[in-house]
């Protein structure tokens, strides 16, 4: 092993024996020391070795936050496997085609997700270990706490810090979501930016409210770890739980997207609490929830540019510091913006973001052509345009339009995976799915069908068509017909001119 | 390039972007905005690559503090070129064998240190260009200032995190000081932990008044720099100048060892300041001191363990926060404490300090075998003997024997060296040196010397040959004879015997 090299699991073995402790995780049934959680990952580090997973192995988590889900990450970092986690907001066959690509040897599901995978034991004998988190038997699959074994010492393989550590879907622009591949160091790294940033140290708590498969609630809850700080782990957000959580564990810290901050601040309203513990808010949420955080608390909204391909962010500020601003480049961290012919702008012009620096992921899973072309010249080409003013503030101005994003309370969903399945339906000729600002959720979808005059269909069936096909959230929230969308000399669809004429006024 | 490279050149780069007209450098005759900072960088990149130097190449640094020392570390970051600080309380026969080992292309000196190396323009031809800071005409040497070169875009070499960034000389064990080389990741690593742990950030202003040749004050300065705080540069320490420049700038920041804290704080009782803007001095310093310091101001202590080796703190603490220990390991560290055998000791039981990590520096210089084995086993062997207690803080407990080392003011004293100065002396038979407990410079020397009864030497001939030979500091400051030092069945010298007899009550 290197004289240089620090893992993830060294980092929870020296909090184990720094920390002690101190609480680490804390969850509804009650809390981990830093010490327990690291006996708790040996115990599992030792049952996936007997199956056995071998190093780059991947291991899929389909389930809702639990203790088990960082359990299973720490016991990862020590053996080398790869974790896999899966947004269980998807469809049965949006799951099917990210598992087809992430071939993990190990699938853990709990009570809310089984349904969702129901007859997999039976036919994907790829999936060679099934566990479940579940109270209820699941047909097929193991209790997980039987993967915990105590009394040996697991001879754990030699993991770099440039090993993967992780694998999170993300960048469904070609419909399949990518597969974001992060490393060790890629994650140390953001945790070490978010701690000098922010300030984070062994005081503060924060609240795991966001589901741990999203790069932000993750890099949150390791940056928290990583300061000696306590994880409150909510199996999802619910708003009224969510202020009596903060107050009784003095939670300082929690991130946050549409519609989550104004929920929460309507529920913390009613129950008569201003949230005294809590200093920072993180995330994106629109200006008015921004300023009734300000208002109704002492908490401060941090808000930035990031992706799963940067482990999170890579611009970060106070909001209060240069409002509308996604702030300055973090420590760590070099931005350009580019024009198509990736030559430099000058400050004031919309430019691609790239990003150079070690956050910067290693590539899409088994796409080493999309990677090459992604990470072309040296620099990941992030898709997102941006403006720098000549202070060096980021301001964040719309996706690519050929990488278009539409960002739901947080979700990734791209257009072209909606229009797809639109596609689908009979008698559309076209369509074009864009977003569209919405004062709930930050921004909700919008699709434009082009059918004959004589068409039948209804907005509500096509909405109930999008849901059954792929995630509900991406069902389209507006729905409006025309006989001829606009489209160029090649007979593509026009989405400026589309989004110029239906994109205002969203139900015009 | 790699997408992931980040270096110290990039740091700059980032900083002058994001903190544009903020101040960088703070000096006797004005200050240099971070933009400002990076264009004289840039005009001494292009002086250098022109002369040529390339990378890999060494550039010795023999000057007081001054701000063309961190610019030529910025323009050595931005080429590869090596930068190599020497000491300027060496003697001018201790120069000669660090730069016979460094072999640097180009020296540059002021006005207080060109006289040591006054005819080696002339003598030695290996070191090809001859710089001074100076303002009177150094024969041989030309004006620094005629390095900035503007005009032109020097086409930078590709430089790689893990390139060597500077070489600083330490742990004379074996008499010629060995070189640790650090990378720019070395250095970024160590920023970045100072960051979070501390929490700089760009309100902060460091006094860098130790010599920028030490770890500490390097650290310091670029930990703040990265932070986008101020560094106030005074050429060196005095007392009074340091009071009224702290009040000045508002100084948050500085680095201490002894004497410098007693004489910081005797300089404001008698001007009447209680230095308010002060908020962190970092070092070693006496127990009273630091109580002083708490008393008379409101800034706090911060101390840790640390070496050249490990680009400055592995541990680092708030004295108060567990007064007499040396704090925790810091988050990108593992520490291990280990017997002869490089077993793993209980807590509570002293062994050598072993770390890993991205901190750990790349080796010693020219020197392969005693880098493998101090690195051996995939750990940096620090020769320094500390204990853990179950709450995981690190005690300092000394120097490993065989590595003995004396630290009067901070500075690295090796009694291998000072001996083997005291045996060239006419009827010595054997000598012992070692450190005693010095109330004004934390430790002081002490030497005991084996001579027949009927010597004639005097304690101020043996103080002023080793002084004439070897830097002044590195003179002893108590001197005894005896006819016997006690020996082991080998016949060697019986360092504890010694030390039992002669170490308690240093003047009898």
């Amino acid at each position: 092993m290197s004289v240089h090299a620090f893992t993830l699991y060294d980092m929870l073995v020296r909090n184990a024996r720094i920390y002690g402790e101190r609480p680490a995780v804390i969850h509804s049934r009650g809390h981990l020391s830093f010490r327990d959680f690291l006996a708790r990952i040996d115990a599992l580090a030792l049952g996936l070795a007997a199956l056995p997973l071998s190093k780059g192995e991947r291991v899929g988590i389909l389930a809702q936050n639990h203790p088990a889900y960082l359990e299973l990450y720490g016991a990862c970092a020590r053996l080398g496997v790869i974790a896999y986690p899966l947004n269980w907001r998807l469809t049965t066959e949006e799951l099917s085609r990210i598992v087809e690509r992430a071939a993990p040897r190990l699938l853990l599901v709990d009570d809310s997700t089984s349904g969702l995978v129901a007859d997999w034991p039976q036919t994907r004998p790829e999936i060679a270990y099934w566990y479940t988190l579940g109270n209820a038997t699941t047909p097929g699959c193991t209790p997980f706490e039987t993967l915990y074994h105590t009394g040996g010492t697991a001879v754990a393989p030699a993991v770099a810090p440039d090993d993967p550590f992780a694998i999170i879907a993300t960048a469904a622009v070609d419909v399949i979501p990518r597969g974001a591949v992060l490393t060790h160091s890629n994650i140390l790294m953001a945790n070490l930016q978010t701690m000098a940033l922010m300030g984070l140290n062994e005081t503060d708590v924060n609240l795991v409210a966001l589901p741990l498969f999203h790069v932000a609630a993750l890099g949150a809850a390791l940056a928290t770890m990583h300061a000696g700080g306590a994880n409150v782990l909510m199996a999802r957000f619910e708003a009224h739980p969510a202020v009596a959580w903060i107050d009784t564990y003095d939670v300082t810290y929690l991130t946050s997207f549409p519609p989550v901050l104004t929920q929460l601040l309507d529920a913390a309203e009613q129950v008569g609490s201003w949230l005294p513990s809590l200093k920072y808010v993180a995330g994106l949420e629109g200006p008015e929830a921004m300023a009734r955080l300000h208002a109704q608390t002492a908490a401060e909204f941090w808000t930035g540019f990031g992706q799963t391909e940067t482990s999170g962010f890579v611009t970060l500020q106070r909001v209060v510091d240069h409002p509308g601003s996604a702030g300055k480049v973090a420590p760590l961290c070099q931005i350009r913006l580019v024009d198509e012919a990736d030559r430099e702008v000058p400050s004031g012009t919309p430019g691609e973001i790239l990003v150079r620096g070690p956050v910067v992921f290693q590539g899409y899973d088994g796409q080493p052509e999309v990677t090459a072309h992604t990470l072309r010249g040296g620099w990941h080409h992030t898709g997102d345009v941006g403006r720098l003013d000549d202070e060096g503030y980021l301001y964040y101005v719309q996706r690519k339009p050929e990488k278009a994003l539409i960002k739901p309370g947080g979700e990734n969903v791209y257009p072209a995976e909606v229009e797809t399945v639109i596609l689908e339906l009979q008698g559309v000729t076209g369509v074009c799915v864009f977003g569209v600002p919405d004062t709930q959720w930050g921004e909700a979808i919008k699709a434009v069908l082009e059918v004959p005059t004589t068409h039948t269909l209804t907005v509500e069936q096509v909405r109930e068509y999008v849901g059954s096909r792929i995630a509900r959230y991406k069902r389209p929230q507006w729905v409006e017909f025309t006989d001829a969308l606009p489209r160029n000399t090649a007979g593509l669809v026009d989405r400026e001119a589309v989004q110029a004429r239906w994109g205002v006024g969203v139900g015009g």
